[in-house]
């Protein structure tokens, strides 16, 4: 059903690297990957399946090429050192259910706070700002985003399955959040990815800033 | 009525592409141009009219000279590949109405989160601030300035009929805010119409934490 | 009573007019002189009287060498093209009442914001920081700083009478504030007024998001 | 009890004085060192004991290798011409009780705000946060965080006394808080005491907006 994402396969490994390093810095001046908080992956090919992803552990704003491992379908490592991001089996499962070819997670401050303000919702709804039309497929402002919130666990395996769960039941959907966790969000390709972060931290920012207000906490 | 803006006319395509890449590197360090926000023109010539405006759909902290297009009064593109902005109707109204050289549009937090909150006022009453002084013809801070808040629609004629009423009703206004999308300012050259995008925007956060104030919130 | 300053004099026009230009860059970047807000200076010699200023209605973030001028104790040009800044009565208040080698004028958020909130007190206590011993002759953070506050004014001339008051009144103050406007600090150099600034907008933020919280605001 | 740090020893004071120039200036971008506010170190040697410091004073922006001096196990200078920096005292006593390569005070507007907003408490609890994975040995968002705050004081002898005591009676804890003053962290060398300094201002930020939002203030 999905087809082969085309124009990330000709991608060499080269490019790709050298542009989620400059992801990773431009995130890192905007406070979205603190720590070593965040991972990135490109898929290089679906058939055979090669999926280049961030080293676990490693500050996001200091990659080098051999921050980076390319793996299979299943996680295991193709080459490259070290070992890929703990949670290489969300990216795994979004690639399963996505047409993507870039998987963006950051880790903000404003969805930290909206999502431990809505403790008890399992997801957020936006609605009505114009922002919204730089997601993909979304052309007026009077669209409804809905952003699943899954609570947060070490299991990286359980929560794969309950991306996949989340995937099927929400076609629409540009975004999963984790609860006082962060934001994975994909897109065709880097650039698409990269906007679709821009457009949901600056609608985070929004939302938290709006309800921090007395006069409209909700 | 309105005499031919001097000062521009003589600016070449190349030097006003140049500065408006300037201004959306700028502009999306300050987050007022995240996503595919935002738009720009620069007016080269009045009469034969023929307008610098950016591409539909490109991110404006990496704008490239390929990214402009140039456009006369009735939209239709001159010069250029792609697309021209989609709102470049409100720019050709607001140079129908005032004796400007350059237009731009961002779309900020602080915008977004003013609009929002006075979601049943047509504009916004901005008065005692120094900062005042920074927009042209100021020339004391007890200045009153009004900013019409029109409501957001992605029926760019009817918006563009919207802003020749409000321009016709408000012979001093300096901006024009769109309700949770953003501000459309112009200024009589690049640099002006960029101290008005300042001037406005801090405004707007001084403002925006004003009201978010629980002791000050309206 | 007050001896000329000795480590200013020697400092050539070149060398204060290149940090200016400095100091003005990185204000910007932190939203201190948004639009043309903002002025500085250096004096250059106590006698004969000879201060380095900047010019009117420029942007403090794109200063050049030609943005400078050299004006005598009556605010008389002795060197240089353009206007000196308005407000140059007031640098040479407080030239007159403290020992002096810079002057810088900044016009934060923060500043502004907390104006606007303390509208009714004629200045602000600031008391029990670690951050307040980056003030100058203070060495502890039990110091209670008073910040006056100023009322705003387009008539400089009273403003600068205003300003020699409060500077007999008030022997011990870093800074004052001008209402809605921003804040007036000084040092015996540039890296004294530089230092002035950041820990008092470093205070005004902290104040700032103190008094904007629900359960603390006053 | 405590081995000699193995991985630092071996690095020069060049390295390490330039790794800790580049830590200034990116502290000083993120306001976390404003003023002459913050102080570092590196453990250049156990055995005998000899600690990398900056001087007193200086502006953690711009430091110059000159900045630095080398002290031994009771602040007396080694090498190097200044003073070195008044709270060298909490950073032995630190030393004396940890295993660190790296110590990095920090000052900012969020640490002050939290610390002043409890100000009757003895620490702050942080929990449920993935960020919180970023510290050393912590290896689930279900961790709890226990950071103690202790009373600001100009007697450093006196709060390097608390700080044995307090280091002694918490031995999971990665970082010490100064009420109105800043934050004291450390880690086995450079890079994991800046991971810990990003980790905890990240999730100051998060307790401080959440406190200030009116309907979760305590």
């Amino acid at each position: 059903m999905i087809a082969p994402t085309k124009c990330q396969t000709s991608e060499s490994i080269t490019t790709s690297t050298a542009a989620l390093i400059a992801v990773g810095k431009e995130f890192y001046q905007r406070n979205w990957v603190l720590g070593t908080s965040g991972n990135f992956s490109v898929l290089l090919n679906r058939d055979p399946f090669e999926l280049l992803v961030t080293e676990s552990g490693v500050h996001k704003g200091r990659l080098a090429p051999q921050n980076f491992l390319t793996v299979d379908s299943t996680a295991g490592v193709i080459s490259g050192a070290g070992k890929p991001s703990a949670e290489t089996l969300i990216h795994l499962s979004i690639l399963a259910h996505r047409d993507a070819g870039c998987i963006l997670h950051t880790h903000s401050v404003w969805s930290t706070f909206l999502t431990d303000l809505h403790s008890e919702s399992d997801g957020l709804e936006i609605e009505g700002y114009e922002m919204l039309k730089g997601l993909s497929n979304v052309s007026t402002h009077e669209h409804s985003e809905w952003i699943p919130i899954v609570a947060n666990s070490q299991n990286y395996y359980d929560l794969s399955l309950q991306t996949n769960e989340i995937l099927n039941a929400n076609p629409g959907i540009h975004a999963i959040l984790l609860r006082r966790h962060g934001m994975y969000t994909w897109g065709k390709d880097i650039l698409e990815a990269m906007r679709h972060v821009e457009v949901l931290e600056f609608l985070f920012e929004v939302m938290g800033r709006k309800q921090s207000c007395a006069g409209n906490s909700r």
